[in-house]
């Protein structure tokens, strides 16, 4: 049967509209979903205030939305490990399932990836959408509402934790504590970090960090943060201060600086993770010390397989999401959260619009 | 200046006599270390009960005791990283640092390893002892004298969970939960194992363990420890039973039923580790079934490069060593705490020695 | 438009009859294929003259082959990598590409894998099939139609090495000089292995061995094999006898002692991979002496993402498959050929079916 | 009995000159070597005409040269595994053996390293030295005294294909064909790869790189060497153009435009390679491109645990190191040679001194 559907859609420069779509029954192998919450994410306001990212151009209206729960409303033909009345938490990126990525588990690099909320692929700003069942994840009672939409921003956190190879008693140093900064410092810990360093510019944010599993926060207006990091690297490890740095740093301002001093933090043979990216692609670094340095630079590129263990985490206690959100907005109010999400930068962490 | 020491020594079958030995000044880059705390392991008691263990046979006279903990009491020319009253834990087994296998950073298997209390080298059951520099760990305050010393069998659990490759929001089976069970299930969470299963025969271990950590314990004498393992895994991971398993299961009870549960414990594609060995050499094992699945089997011969993170895991509180000190004797009842490990092996988890 | 496809049909015990089967235009993202070779495999014989392997038993007519090679002979929609007339080798299994084995790239574990010829599914001895585009790889001028169809134990092959570690200037035993044991020898040298032992107890295998790369070849029944590969481990490492031994132990014989000496003849770190499977699932194994020297011990069921890499190796002459043709039967002496394989296992390699 | 040893030595900008050196009988764990050949690195001709490289600055005499081969004259206490008569390679670089990066193996990162011809530590340019039993590789006589002595850079090459994580069947860039350019392509053969394309700007380089295994070379005054990477790497892979690259790209040229080509040059997920290093600290880097296309970023600093694997290459066959030396000096024309190397950089592979 199929439902109409309220949607929120984004149709110019700063313009939320409404529209009513029909979402039909689901197809094989598909699940309906009737969303709870969707969280508001970075790009999602990038959008709405520059109708761009990089190479991704909003050219036609664009549902947004990418942080995605629900409940499941019907299943289609196949469909086995969800049935109607399950709260679930959905995967935006799915693969093509057949070219050399997918086949090698690398599908975040998949040529044909469609995600939601990435021009021309609509989010999920709807009270219903279909969705693959195997990017639909079933969700336990001890797991909100809030946290299941939030597992996407852990995914990242956990794709980051992976790629930069955290081991138990590690140290790390999170540059940036915003949603994603925050997910990467509850991933660390989870991964056995001992040690884990939060920067940003407003105590606000190393707040969150401190509590989401920081043992430590710096403030970078109020000193150096790279001898900050070395100092308390070389004392923990007992190497001269030549060799001090953090096992592992992960970028997720998305900022110059930032991007340097991720470079520059991690110890002889360490890693540095850029979890955000800065905003001119060309950025001068000082490769010659980091490769002297032996020191490894790893994007990240979205997430594969991590939904799973992002899931466990929140199931376990092991990561708190329910901490991130700062501001709640019914689904009516949609536009008045991004114009509230693009003001408030410094005062908000994660907004969450409550859908149903 | 040498000090005399007090020291026990195994004499012959069941028999701890004392002697004074003589413990010069520190050599270039040796420490001298009054000790504090050794920990009673089941190999010491073996060796006090057998006289050997597999091809190790004790020929003369020789010092227990490989879990040590104590006080800098002199250092020799050369050592900069401790000084005299600094508190340290030492790692008991001292390679070549020159082969192959030292090299390439598994120096573990270096075939000129001297361990302490594996005949013919002395362990720690003495006053004071000098040790190379390279292997003595200082530890902070927050971490007892009872802990510094077991850093040791944290070791064997950190080793364990790193050769069993644990990742965030694994599942684990942990077969045995006697001291370096209990130490694997700490290992195994702080690598961010969110389902920890600890089978035993003893309820009162099984506490232990869910102390320090176990999210599951079952007692095999209750019923079908694999039927519950494959049935919990096949739940959780939303699997067919057929493929239902952990992700990584560990062999800690030196049992033949418990080394075949661990290779029929993991799902497709999981590993066993063997962190304890049956008595008898040959093991009759389904190795077909374990192959099909493509579970890895992989040893455990001590450990490598595992002490500053088993140091960084308590000091940060993620490891609870204290748990496991059941009971305590006065260095001068030595040979009373060797009878009642060995007689009290079901209701004793650790045995600590106070030196001093 | 459909075609008829002349197919042989294993009916019963060692009875294979022809049959006339439709053959429909290719779905979407499918290939039809005008089958060249087909090779006889060990597992197809078994069937053949058994009726089964271990848990897979013939209930009903089935096509067997899964070494295959042919012409493109249409494609279905949505096929772009390959048009009408080019050469393809097929791989033989095809996954769910759903499942949480799957997205990881471990598809070979995956619990709803169709394997040609693996009841019920059948395989490719017929004139013309079907098959899902992601399994069709081009290959060039250079490969010819056998090789192409030796893909598929190459692939065995290529995996067994990956799961194995090899590394340029490893040392390597491979027991079992069969077809498998000669793409491993194959698999090991092209991952920089400089020392490939193979052992087998016919010459005639261990020639061919050598010719595709074995640098030592040793007849089991001529001496103590794992006394051969300690010595000579020994000496090219400068390591004590009681560490000799090779880098990485391949058994691809399936029988009971090749398994406990691919158990036995690593060096301590070393790893034993089981490319093939003993008799019987009970296997009595020196597990202690392979744990205590931490051996790893890995399973090896078919092989995942393999065939780009095994493709490569041909094309660039590094692995030389033609070596592996010892004889050869037209399509119509298909029964033929599989009385002449079972019959002359020790005296013949791969028997090739010109199909077309 | 101590011997004496012409040795060459740098005094000031340019300017080598003679001295008799007392070599004293080799200490316990020492071998004297009585030297054969050294090679003449670039690093030597930058100390020779600069007087530095980077922080390392010449400030006394020193002695250049550190790729060494000889014959062994006398051994110490404790040296069981050469003696005199025997053919050796010296590893230039002696790390502390206790730091925490020695005994995880990673011992090229030690703070404490002696590095032959590194100010101040002298390298091999002298007709006897003693160096650690350790670092002595005997070599058989397969294995010509020029090659012994570029055991060095090849040990370059295999550490670069090992961080870069080369695997059989893979594509490999190579930017840059000099000496390390070509002991990089040979590693990267030996680990498998089957297209390696060799970039420079002279042919007469680009045909040693032929020589010695590259699949393809590209002169870059030639055209657009990115354009044609791209191109070859997605018709390879078939892939889209946008992800067509190769797995792992090296640069080894060491200049600011090849730097920036090894970051481009990676398909998604791929590897770039620093080897060598740009002039100036500080490079402007398209990051945000590599990151998006999660392109791992790794430096090499020196090596380690690579000398049993070069030796095993050469030996073996896989490595044909003599085909890079293009010049030969005596010892007694030491002076001459490094006036050479500095002049005829550009038509000049590898120049060797004949010491003995």
């Amino acid at each position: 049967m199929t439902l109409n559907s309220r949607t929120s859609l984004l149709t110019g420069p700063r313009t939320l509209d409404w529209e009513q779509r029909a979402v039909p029954a689901p197809a094989a192998r598909e699940v309906r979903v009737r969303v709870t919450r969707v969280g508001v994410c970075g790009s999602d306001v990038h959008y709405f205030s520059h109708g761009r990212i990089g190479p991704f151009v909003v050219n036609g209206p664009l549902v947004l939305g990418h942080e995605v729960s629900g409940v499941v409303d019907a299943v289609g033909e196949g469909v086995t490990h969800v049935r109607p009345g399950d709260r679930v938490a959905l995967e935006p990126g799915v693969p093509c399932r057949r070219c050399g990525y997918c086949r090698a588990g690398a599908y975040n690099l998949c040529p044909d990836m469609a995600f939601m909320a990435t021009p021309p692929v609509d989010g999920a700003l709807s009270e219903y959408l279909n969705w693959p069942d195997d990017f639909v994840y079933p969700v336990p009672g001890s797991v909100s509402d809030d946290a299941a939409a939030l597992l996407e921003p852990l995914a990242v956190g956990v794709w980051a934790a992976r790629r930069g190879g955290v081991q138990p008693g590690d140290s790390v140093a999170v540059l940036g504590a915003g949603p994603v900064g925050c997910t990467t410092v509850m991933a660390a810990r989870a991964a056995g970090a001992t040690t884990v360093i939060a920067v940003d510019l407003e105590d606000f944010r190393l707040d969150v960090a401190r509590r989401v599993g920081a043992t430590h926060t710096f403030n970078a207006r109020a000193g150096d943060a790279l001898a900050f990091i070395r100092e308390l690297g070389a004392a923990r490890d007992g190497l001269p201060l030549s060799h001090g740095g953090v096992d592992v740093a992960f970028e997720t301002a998305g900022s110059l600086p930032t991007t340097r001093l991720t470079l520059a933090a991690p110890k002889p043979g360490g890693v540095a993770v850029l979890v955000g990216l800065p905003p001119d692609p060309e950025v001068s670094l000082d490769i010659v010390s980091a490769a002297s340095r032996e020191v490894t630079l790893r994007g990240v590129f979205r997430y594969a397989n991590c939904y799973p263990a992002a899931a466990q985490l929140v199931a376990s206690g092991a990561a708190d999401l329910d901490a991130l959100v700062t501001h709640r907005f019914p689904f009516g109010q949609t536009p008045q959260a991004f114009e509230f999400a693009d003001r408030e930068k410094r005062t908000s962490m994660k907004v969450m619009i409550d859908v149903a």
